[in-house]
């Protein structure tokens, strides 16, 4: 089976303004999720601050044999990430999947990229 | 023997724009291969969509002791990758390969670099 | 339990200059560690070059269920990390954390990012 | 002991043209090298082509508890790596070494960074 049941991603960071059309070109930071398998992924993922308790879990399903691209940006139950603000997560899902994390910073005129493949435990 | 022979690349997208001049500086989504073994690889990449079934498999094959950097871009059978769209890809290989997964995205006047060792399974 | 104990980064460089907003676009070099266990972390940083001795611990402390940022420029006990110069670290705590290594380089007018997860021994 | 003795780097590319400031801005693909250890590390690396033999080693030391930066522009014996060509590395240590792939592609007026931490053997 291809893949881990749990990842963490120590790095998290929503930029807090953009250059360029919207959507492609609006900063975001991103975890894409890849479910191989032949059931749909329950996913559910903790985010951890700096100075506050950790917040969760948020909830996203990838059916099964699909792809997702899930913006931190776009999360707001229980509550939106703020801007600005340094946080990390973890990722836990019933089903063996895969994770990689990427930025795309447009806060100067030219976009910048960042991405890793975050660690994989257990 | 250096490597595994499945792979998993969470993170896909063809930028579907481009500044500078082709073909160095066109927008690409690759991966690097490497087959430090003495046996020709042969590779088969299924790619994954957020709404769609599974695609694939896409194959290439890689001589012993030889490197090829593949260009998602330049896939075209079983049918090209559309540009714009996210996805994800298993890299299959019946000898053990390395893979790297690398984006030059020049949507805007100065390019920007990813790259990520990709996940890799037994 | 999510994570190692010990990791090891074997790219490090404070870029001199800066372009933009201070601190926000400040060059900088970062550690990121997830505690998500249930006791503070106890981070010793030992700080390698190439033509002198290691350098270090450099304590940090993460509490439970926090992340933090730890940017190589802010460390100054037992002394500053010289900007410009090729560095590596070792990262040693007490409990299971997960790093991820980042630098924004913004020496020239649109800011670079680069990502990864860094090595993770026993 | 931190590290691996045998690392692999599927991707590999030395950008022809540079933008900025010599050396700090010119292009440049380099592995990192972290030898944590109290042995002087003897690091033999072999490049791989698309359509050629391999070529190597080139033989690098890195001290015992020193980090080196090694830039794949820089190698010459037995022959300098051409310019504007796909390439991949083995990197073999007789101790346990850590590595981790950069490149700056300033070929553009504002500069690109990628880094991963390569795959590694046993």
């Amino acid at each position: 089976m291809v893949g881990k049941k749990r990842w963490a991603i120590a790095e998290g960071y929503v930029p807090e303004t953009s250059h360029g059309p919207e959507p492609e070109m609006t900063s975001h930071e991103t975890v894409c999720v890849l479910n191989a398998t032949g059931e749909d992924a329950h996913v559910e993922i903790t985010v951890y601050y700096t100075d506050e308790d950790p917040v969760g879990p948020y909830e996203v399903t990838v059916p099964a044999e699909r792809t997702k691209h899930v913006r931190f940006n776009g999360l707001d139950d229980p509550e939106p990430i703020p801007k600005g603000t340094p946080f990390a997560s973890v990722v836990e899902s019933n089903v063996p999947i895969v994770c990689q994390h990427t930025r795309l910073d447009s806060r100067q005129a030219e976009n910048a990229l960042l991405t890793t493949v975050p660690y994989g435990a257990e």
